[in-house]
């Protein structure tokens, strides 16, 4: 209708500029009078709206150590396989790739169990990928909160149609086994979900006799270990794990942007056991797990298309645990650990979870002490060291400062800064600590 | 119970040696017993299990000339803007980013619309998350069927409790108003479902005249552009489009790993006037609206982490359109479709979609003729030149190869390697084109 416009012309005029100039000449008979894919130029004509174009020039990015609960920084020789070209989707060098990623997450889970892979998303996907194909709507959740995390899975779970149901204890305590005990007996739950370590306020959750407790009584155990794995010891297996989940941004110091997650044989048995499809097509592991090779020998088919550069940069990042070995790493982050505190005690500083138990040694909660400003500090360590010292967050915001001593940032040199400006930092607010506190 | 065993010990030696070794000194006191976050010694004790130790190595990468139907090779460019360093995902300079994207992404699907941001995930991740949020249980979904796409969408569509009906073409066409409009009138549906460039057959949707349909008959119009958007005309606001997304790894030139998305303001109202809560806490676009600024001048909050890395590159990616722009980049794509098919016909190949009007220029479908092997044609491409040719996908497989020209592969060099692989590997099969085909 609009064929003839003006804009349409301008357009075959570029075109046939632009054939001209690659040096080959131009047929638009020979594909009819649509050659150039315009004809239909009703929808062509419009006149291209210039007013929101953008953005501009080469991106640059300022050099940050970003100490807080993640993202931490990623290691370099991640950062550069990012660089590295693309391959299709299901070529067979990038299906070795996904075989050596399955490998390196059965290392890292220390699990047997063949059914890993990569969610594509951030920890969230890994989340809701795991609740969305081991609860159906009706079923009876159990969700130990003691932070946001638990809070979060129960309002995932709530929207898949889960019955959810928790355990609750208040923030910077750890759950006992006792009180999962109880929970599970009153609730007869079709899975128990668990942090092991809780972002938000510094907790390490015991796993300790809770696969044993879920076997017995037919639950199963889902863990997320985020803001954990890699930095204190996790063992599937021996703990009776059926599933979990962590992410990629933070022990492994890949980007964020794929959480890995492992089933084990009573999860898979609960997904292929199910009455009702998987709501999400996204998340379902009937099929994204065959893209990943697990109905192998069967046929690998198109699901989705694999996060090439993303997976790369996993790929890399497990092949740095593996060199390492996870006792090494453990010990690793234990020692940035105890550095870190034996500089935070001396200026008079305490941690928020009482128990000594109960802390963990990846993400740090510091509490902020009467009369000092959390954010002016956060600020200055920002400003004048481009170290991030984060707040706190749900239940702790406004009580606590975090610390995150994870993967390539749990070294020496980097706790070294975030004391550096604690020091300054509190030194400009005239804080002194009171008598005494720093033998506590 | 098993606080004693030897591994812990081997742990806490490790810990100390590598405390030693970074020249602190370390008071496993002043945390009690439970110093370096092992005091959970049961979990700990295990020993930890090499048998899976892997992967090994610095990741190499072969080249590729990715010219099936994506992912496309990544510009330069966009590739090393992944190497950048990280930021936070709430950093003031990465909100800034987002925000550019944002912008970019108001160019791209030319709208006024402030309601565009990134899908934390591939083509499927923007499918899934336009529909869970358009969509509420009950509601009557209409979808445009003529190959994978819209059969993918039926799936979503149905699992998140949709009333599916379609309007099916078959492959190699595209669907007329004139059924479009009998589909709506019949069904009147709260949405309906198109896709611009269907990749499996290698046919341009025309969208003439089905915004003001769906406008007169209440229904939304939700696109999939992943494989057209960048490479062909697309006029979001001009043509009464509601909702879109495409993936960034087609005529964008990123890597595969997110869905940038646009909601316009009809779509906006029918999200906001939910009576259900959306089924996914991931694609809850009442959330992530808000994580990307969509409710501004109300505080952005944290949803889920940012992709960094893939945002770094979606947003170079933007760059280079706004440099570009939108007439020269479709102008680029259909001469290298034309350059394409001029090399083709004079091989004695035909196009699979017999009516002009209705081809693709970004995703090629070319008829298989008798007696040729698809399969070993593309294997020796590969072989020889490292160029990807696709075969056929559901509908098509079989019976096509699709080769794609897409974003920093719509180029002349590109095109020149596809025909000397299509040239040599007929030539291999000792095909002869019948006397005047080259002429059709």
């Amino acid at each position: 209708m609009l064929r003839a416009t003006a804009a349409l012309l301008l357009l075959l005029a570029l075109a046939l500029g632009a054939a001209a100039q690659a040096g080959v000449s131009t047929h638009p008979a020979a594909e009819g009078s649509c050659a150039f894919g315009l004809c239909h130029s009703g929808e062509a004509a419009a006149a291209v709206d210039d007013a929101h174009r953008g953005p501009a020039g080469v991106l640059e990015i300022p050099q940050r150590f970003l100490m807080g609960p993640g993202p931490a920084n990623a290691h370099p020789r991640i950062l550069a396989a990012q660089s590295l070209p693309l391959l299709g989707h299901m070529h067979p060098p990038f299906l070795a790739i996904m075989d050596e990623i399955r490998q390196g997450l059965r290392y890292l889970f220390q699990t047997s169990s063949n059914y890993t892979l990569l969610a594509s998303g951030t920890g969230h996907a890994g989340m809701e990928m795991a609740l969305a194909n081991l609860v159906e709507p009706g079923d009876t959740v159990l969700v130990g909160v003691n932070g946001i995390w638990g809070a979060r899975a129960a309002d995932m779970a709530e929207r898949l149609g889960g019955k959810v149901v928790t355990v609750e204890v208040p923030a910077g305590r750890s759950i006992s086994l006792q009180q999962l005990t109880e929970a599970v007996e009153k609730h007869s739950p079709a899975l128990l979900f668990l942090t092991q370590g809780e972002s938000s306020t510094g907790v390490l959750q015991s796993l300790a006799g809770v696969g044993e407790l879920c076997r017995a009584r037919g639950a199963l155990l889902l863990v997320d270990t985020v803001a954990a794995l890699g930095g204190v010891p996790f063992l599937a297996d021996a703990w009776g794990v059926d599933a979990v989940y962590t992410g990629s941004q933070k022990c492994l110091s890949a980007p964020p942007g794929a959480a890995p997650l492992m089933l084990g044989p009573r999860a898979v048995a609960r997904l292929r056991g199910r009455t009702t499809k998987v709501v999400s097509y996204n998340w379902d592991l009937n099929l994204v797990g065959n893209y990943w090779g697990w109905d192998e020998p069967a046929p690998r088919t198109y699901h989705h298309t694999g996060m090439v550069s993303m997976w790369y940069a996993v790929r890399e990042a497990l092949a740095l645990v593996a060199e390492e070995g996870l006792p090494a790493m453990w010990a690793r982050h234990a020692a940035a650990h105890a550095q870190l505190w034996e500089g935070l005690r001396a200026l008079g500083l305490e941690p928020f979870v009482e128990d000594p138990k109960d802390r963990l040694t990846t993400v740090n909660t510091i509490k902020v002490p009467e009369g000092v400003d959390w954010s002016a500090l956060s600020r200055h360590a920002m400003e004048r060291y481009s170290v991030e010292i984060s707040g706190g967050l749900g239940p702790t915001a406004g009580k606590v400062w975090r610390v995150g001593l994870m993967g390539y940032n749990a070294r020496p040199a980097n706790v070294e800064l975030v004391l550096a400006a604690f020091r300054s930092g509190l030194a400009l607010q005239g804080y002194r600590p009171a008598v005494g506190a720093a033998a506590s």
